[in-house]
């Protein structure tokens, strides 16, 4: 195969053929990947350049390894469409899938002046704060810490967050939800996050911070959302 | 200062603490940040500690390092908001500054398959290859290759690529553009784009891949920007 170098690292224009034949097909995904010996041979580069290639390609998350059995295609990613907006939830619900919570930590705090000042209460106020993981496909696809003021469901127990906190919020506290403000970063996973989400640690991800309001205005919640960069993409359509 | 472990790795919690700090404006941009040594005494943890939790910071653009003079606090992040949509450029020019590009190579490619069907145009068909940087305040803020098909705009030369190329197309060539369909991910700036933007490789960074269209639906171009995870974020309001 003919690789040129185009002014960029060699191992960067293998991993660009390599991620190009995943998206054409030809590697199919859960497919066993060739093995670093057949590309080598294949490309006519050293083992560095394919191990170098083949780490991106694992960080990024189109390919993965499992412990002595080699390595695979991973599935495509999960979309989340901004605008117009589609949610993960609606695009698994798409194909007959569900978003399921674990909730890990649930306890009540009192609200630091960063926390009170973002939800609008006064310092000390009491906050619940929500840890949770949500699953696609039963597989890790977000870490979640939610702030809600104790004053907004006020009596909310653990158990009753393993849903939708939005539905929650609207039907149980009869509350309108108006509109959030999001904000979007790109993070590496660390260590704490990696074991929750089981992916390895300097993996990227986005950092989804988000604030809730209600139809007077009033913030419902704070979120920060660590979601897996090999699992999710978002999309967005843009007139011009 | 009482750090509590809540349940994730102490380093973790130290770094929080630190980047709250630098939001609360306690640790100002430009200003040097407290050395290791500070740090260890001022939390009571080891340097171990303080090294992962700096190394995070500066890993997410928080904090950066100058050879010989020490840890200093990072500018705020450029925002581009999606929706409603407000670009960098806008954001810059809002106070007063300008997007420069530089174009680092332009060339004349032959579609491949995949650039083929997604150019809608026949494999082998010309196509332009343009290459550049954009700056924002004289620091590199993203890397980007664009592939326009040679029949969109014949004759197009290096010169005219170092502004808008969405103004050329729309005032040289009198196409008038519709809409673009955007896809972002989080990815690790490698070791050709490092030296581009001028970060450490495997830091977090953005990857939007665009392709725009015409009104009469016909793909004009087709983009990746490596976005600098540091130097930006994205936000959106939605509606609920």
């Amino acid at each position: 195969m003919d690789i040129k170098k185009e002014g960029v690292a060699l191992y960067h224009t293998v991993k660009e053929k390599l991620h190009e034949m995943i998206e054409e097909g030809k590697y199919l995904p859960g497919q066993q990947f060739p093995t670093e010996s057949d590309l080598c041979e294949k490309f006519s580069v050293s083992r560095t350049t394919i191990r170098l290639a083949l780490n991106q390609l694992k960080l990024e998350g189109h390919i993965y390894q499992v412990q002595g059995k080699g390595t695979f295609v991973s599935m495509p990613k999960l979309e989340q469409s901004v605008a117009p907006y589609r949610s993960f939830k609606d695009h698994l619900q798409g194909r007959g899938q569900q978003l399921e919570s674990k909730v890990l930590e649930f306890t009540v705090i009192s609200a630091d002046k960063r926390l009170a000042k973002t939800l609008q209460i006064a310092e000390q106020d009491a906050v619940f704060r929500i840890e949770r993981i949500r699953y696609a496909d039963e597989i890790p696809l977000l870490f979640s810490i939610t702030y809600i003021p104790w004053k907004i469901t006020p009596g909310l127990t653990k158990e009753e967050c393993s849903g939708s906190l939005y539905a929650l919020i609207k039907d149980k506290f009869s509350i309108e939800l108006s509109h959030c403000m999001e904000s979007m970063e790109p993070i590496l996973i660390d260590e704490a996050i990696s074991k929750h989400l089981n992916v390895p640690i300097g993996a990227p991800s986005f950092l989804l911070n988000t604030i809730t309001y209600s139809n007077s205005h009033i913030p419902l919640e704070y979120s920060h959302e660590i979601i897996r960069g090999d699992r999710a993409k978002f999309t967005f359509e843009r007139k011009l």
